[in-house]
């Protein structure tokens, strides 16, 4: 079994906002959209018909506890939330995974450690690229340790 | 309230693939996703966060029927579900409405009413514009019923 879903490196587990028992809740790399977070299903599953109900359930209260959080912290407008899988249908043999990305998004610019966060597309389908420079290791640290302060 | 999606117009009843208690099951104008759907809660709520158990449970049971319909139909190889509520934020006062936009991939293409449907982007994000014509109407009702045909 080669899925990376299953195998989240060690490390990555410094960026761990809250495990639920169905669903883990990660600061994603990217923080283009301040806040960014990637949300695996905990067992191998590979589409959303495949979720069991209790994991749908779960997923409610993910999506009330994360939001709420975020805009506490950071005073996001709203949430893009979506379920692709596409990069696994690059191998020979798709092993997809279920995940979730959710981009918070701003109606306004918000100023963090010195950095300062913009969503120019504020208002229409978000930006796949990356608007910003790499957000330094430091300041995702930060990033998540103050959403979890608003959990 | 303005809301858009409380006020679908009636000709586009001609593309309600099912209704569901909580959720209604549309063919989308767009296409270039063959089988691409729009499925918007019936009551006005404007977040994941703000939905009741019941509408997450049966939106489980949406996602097999669904999925499953658009695979026997056309062959899909995987779908997105994505979530965003963007363009309700273009407005002074938004009035989002929550609904899923799921666009089914295809890792080769399908030829239907004389028209060739391809995925060129596939195994990766997708492509926010259109990358084919419109599809006629008579083609998008065809593509309806055969969907119908398969749930």
């Amino acid at each position: 079994m080669a899925c990376e879903v299953c195998q989240i490196p060690a490390e990555d587990e410094a960026f761990l906002l809250f495990a639920a028992e169905h669903w883990k809740v990660y600061l994603s790399f990217k923080q283009s959209y301040l806040g960014r977070c990637f949300i695996p299903l905990r067992r191998h599953a590979g589409s959303l018909s495949e979720l069991y109900p209790e994991e749908w359930l779960e997923l409610a209260g993910v999506t009330v506890r994360l939001e709420a959080a975020i805009r506490k912290a950071f005073g996001a407008t709203l949430f893009n939330w979506a379920c692709l899988m596409n990069a696994a249908y690059q191998e020979a043999e798709p092993e997809p995974h279920v995940h979730w990305h959710v981009r918070p998004r701003y109606d306004g610019p918000v100023e963090l450690e010195g950095l300062r966060f913009e969503d120019p597309a504020f208002g229409h389908h978000y930006r796949n690229g990356e608007h910003m420079a790499p957000v330094p290791y430091q300041v995702r640290l930060r990033i998540a340790e103050r959403i979890r302060e608003c959990l």
